[in-house]
């Protein structure tokens, strides 16, 4: 029997992080009597008196959100990580490490209005929001080994208030992921002297099998050895290293490519799509400094959970959190499905 | 300013993974308005006709369930791994490595009732739930490197069918995360000629401050470097290496340890706890029947979602998968939550 992708399960790996996922074509059509998620419509009213992230209203202590009319950023009134904290006692026993944290969370409101999202915002607005994000990069870089801007959309996504914001944690250190990722691209970078994902990016484009947007300045993939069903990466074709160093031109694609994808999301099940999603380039702060950032490429990540349909997701549990990761259909058919769907109109203005 | 653990945010290393998880104490107090999970109350019937699971009831494929009166284990009719399938051509291109992936997926039921789970079945039922783990292991080990028994229980952690079971998926090749635990126990071992785990609960036993429960033959402990809120390892005292190592005695008393454990989580919020639990021990299948396992210690570990209440999950998102594990309340004020719950009398028999 010939090996065929979509039908025969199979591992492929992450060479960003070095870990195997399951591929497992098919498994979608298992019966369904598990949860069923709420379908997210935008029924929210544009304004909510209630909500401390709408212009005007007064916050749980006892600051007053302005009337902002495009983007507006505070300090997170719950913040994981805070500036000023106590250096932990060191431990010569390998089995209680403790390492010092510090950092500073903030929140990004992206829009005055609570019934929009960045889909159903202009791209001009979405612009705003990007150069919103790298003003922050700016500062919060210069101090942090690590800026991680991210945005959980949706209740599904863990999301704890429906206004349109993102988050922007910064760290004092370099997070798991990030480290495993500086490892990887510097490994592959002393063996071929080129940034692995702009080879990456080179095979797929001639490959087209995986692609759902490219222009000038942008790619989105389905990656190779995507996890969640319809996870995107969205990969800048011009050596970019960090979003800071994004010209104009170049960030105003970046508003029309992520209008677009967040638009097929939206259409794919007819609904406001969760995702988490967020920022990874080269390491910053003092320390990485004067390092050298050849072997990055700026890249955004979308993970979405839904699998089949606006009520069923992708649950990442027992054999997921014991064993490895797993999907259920390929990277290919996703893409597909990605590819062919709308992503010019919004099914709320059909 | 004196470093406290349960007012600073900080790092704590995982040594059997060697990753980072920040510890943020405190967060439990911000506002929610997120997804709210349905509690889980044993509203179930005891029989439901058209449930597959249930003694009697045919399946999709036109298999008929048998009248079972104690556990009952079948082949997933939507296997993720199977036998049979043929291998995928080698690439010598480093970003698109694909490996093979053969296996098999069982489903086992604990019980022919609808509405119990494992804290409202007796240890002595639950004790026959081990034996058949132990006669599944036995078969399966002896020809896959990797048998993954887990169990998703509650539809929050992806259960897609309510009656009382688990799932037992096989594998050709060691997954990511056995596969790093083995690299991560052996270098202790070869450094300390110690099973980690043995010197791990010797040390906590000692500090009595994540302890949950203790008795002869096994402990129950909030891991230092716990990621979900109430995790916890049920670690075997006896130097056993896999599940099919226990003694009679050994596998009653962890019927009577996984009966308290259970009731404790179930009497927390007062709801059907939540989890996603398995096994790990040393890797099997002819591969690894000749090496050594001396670095290995059998143990469990659930991972509950639950952070406030009945209602309100700890999500993985946004910051967790794309820097790092993220915790909102230190694992000390985990362990004396479940140490100070009643283990004894589950909240529906009071
Ligand atoms: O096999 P089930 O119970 O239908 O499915 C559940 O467990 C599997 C193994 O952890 C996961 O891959 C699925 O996402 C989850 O919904
Ligand atoms: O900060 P929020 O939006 O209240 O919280 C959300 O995002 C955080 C960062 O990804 C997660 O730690 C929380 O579990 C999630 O509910």
């Amino acid at each position: 029997m010939q090996f065929v992708a979509s039908e025969h399960p199979h591992r492929r790996l992450n060479p960003l992080n070095g870990q195997w996922v399951l591929v497992c074509p098919h498994r979608t059509q298992r019966p369904w009597s598990g949860q069923q998620e709420k379908a997210q419509k935008n029924e929210l009213p544009e304004f909510d008196p209630t909500n401390p992230l709408c212009p005007g209203v007064t916050r749980p202590n006892g600051i007053q959100t302005p009337e902002y009319e495009s983007t507006y950023v505070f300090e997170n009134d719950f913040p994981a990580l805070v500036e000023i904290v106590p250096v932990p006692p060191n431990s010569d026993d390998p089995l209680f490490q403790i390492a010092p944290a510090r950092g500073n969370c903030r929140v990004m409101c992206f829009h005055p209005k609570s019934n929009l999202t960045l889909p159903t915002m202009s791209a001009a607005e979405i612009a705003v929001v990007i150069d919103e994000w790298i003003s922050q990069f700016n500062e919060l870089s210069a101090k942090y080994a690590w800026v991680q801007i991210f945005e959980n959309k949706g209740a599904t996504m863990g999301c704890s208030n429906p206004h349109p914001h993102c988050q922007i944690w910064s760290c004092s250190f370099l997070p798991t992921e990030p480290q495993l990722k500086q490892e990887r691209l510097r490994a592959y970078y002393a063996t071929n002297e080129r940034p692995m994902l702009a080879d990456y990016v080179e095979r797929e484009l001639q490959r087209q099998e995986r692609i759902v947007i490219e222009n000038r300045d942008w790619v989105v993939v389905v990656p190779f050895w995507a996890t969640w069903p319809f996870e995107t990466m969205l990969i800048s074709r011009n050596n970019n290293k960090r979003i800071n160093d994004l010209t104009t031109e170049q960030r105003y694609n970046l508003a029309l490519t992520m209008k677009e994808l967040t638009t097929k999301y939206d259409n794919l099940f007819h609904c406001s799509f969760p995702y988490s999603m967020g920022w990874h380039g080269a390491p910053t702060g003092p320390e990485h400094a004067h390092a050298s950032s050849a072997h990055w490429t700026l890249h955004a990540i979308y993970y979405p959970p839904l699998l089949r349909s606006a009520s069923v997701r992708k649950f990442m549990v027992g054999f997921e959190l014991l064993a490895m990761a797993q999907r259920d259909l390929t990277p290919e058919q996703a893409a597909q499905r990605l590819r062919e769907v709308d992503g010019k109109c919004h099914y709320l203005q059909k």
